[in-house]
């Protein structure tokens, strides 16, 4: 905690497969056809498979929970705005910088965003993490 | 939209595994020991590996994209408090229940909810969605 | 043990998948950018993403186990030298080859090479493993 | 590479399990009744279903490529000496230590061990690398 700053930040990034997209459905029972049926998707407004929206939760747990505030971290709330679709093969760059310290409390507060390739913030939210009091394993 | 009514309602459930978690690691990145390292996680405050948290939250997508409001509904916002964590072995149900509606602006509000076997909450939240104008497919 | 001579042979050959990679590196926690990330792996030497090296040594592993000398084998060694990347889409044929016996160890040298589908060598090395005494199961 | 210096270290641990091991098998095609058919499994040395041998050499790729020397690294070489069974439920901590420098060839050596939650060595050998010129991304 000691260590972390308002400003802090730290990324990741991935390219997105329809076999990520395939795997998230069968593991979370989200089999809606935006994301399974390319013959659906084609007549959407999408006009195609896209990958699930919380996916991108995951990459941003990933950040919390490995790099920032890292291992031991207590994860409290995350607010995900779902601004643009993520497209199978569209590289994903999820972000998380702190924002907020309340050092009574042990808690953090983190912008998350993620942004494709393009640049394009596909979406954004705010997580609250209790970072770990031992240094980071 | 003319066929959801506040107080509608809807659930999934499964049993989370050790493959779901190690699965849902791969694919997300999130390979934080607390979910992959048994012998780190035994020294932890929940004392073994814990299920993701976010993984909730993609039980929460498959109830709204699937079943209510169901296929062609737009997800446009997630909020998610993960209160107890979610073990292997734990089944999991997730709820639905439209909270608000907003005809002129097409969105829904529904209180999001994932219980355990115990009846404990593990995770609440809401969501905000745009459900699809025309009739499910 | 007896069976086996100087010079015996077995292949095995596979097309690398992006989804075999994908979960290679989820299971293996290998996720680094030249596997997992096309827009950064666009500008490095190799221009797009590539499959793990060790990958080879599973399909090395599959002969081993498998054909020559086939179930019952114990490994004991292996060396892997990565010449040229292995690129999804790849079809990938894996060879053993007997080089020498020590029947007083009972133990067995080979060269193990990876080739892609333009005779390319990928992977080269060597294994050293004790067969089976008892015939094959 | 002016970064690095003999006797760097870097780890990463993972309790393996039935999953990682199946998928591993699929992904190879090593389906050697020893990690796949447990009725057979029972009456071999071992005991039990053991994991792939080569998963060690993924741990290890995984710390090279992500940690020390990190992204851009490029894989020279590999040995693995498979001194003792993985077993499923087995946590594994790979590490990895730098022996020699080369800065005129731009090589490093390291070591290369992983052992399980007791502290025994089921896989050792050597790796050397070409570290990236340029800082880790």
């Amino acid at each position: 905690m000691d260590e972390i700053k308002v400003g802090d930040t730290a990324q990741f990034s991935k390219t997105i497969t329809e076999s990520d997209v395939y795997l998230f459905a069968g593991i979370t029972g989200d089999l809606n056809p935006a994301h399974i049926n390319e013959d659906y998707a084609r007549n959407t407004f999408f006009k195609s498979r896209i990958a699930h929206g919380i996916l991108a939760g995951g990459f941003i747990s990933a950040i919390l929970g490995m790099q920032l505030p890292g291992p031991g971290t207590i994860y409290i709330r995350q607010e995900l705005n779902f601004l643009m679709p993520m497209r199978f093969g569209d590289t994903i760059t999820a972000r998380v910088t702190v924002t907020e310290k309340s050092p009574e409390k042990n808690r953090l507060k983190l912008s998350t965003t993620c942004m494709n390739q393009e640049g394009i913030v596909v979406v954004d939210g705010e997580a609250v993490v209790s970072p770990p009091k031992a240094p980071k394993s």
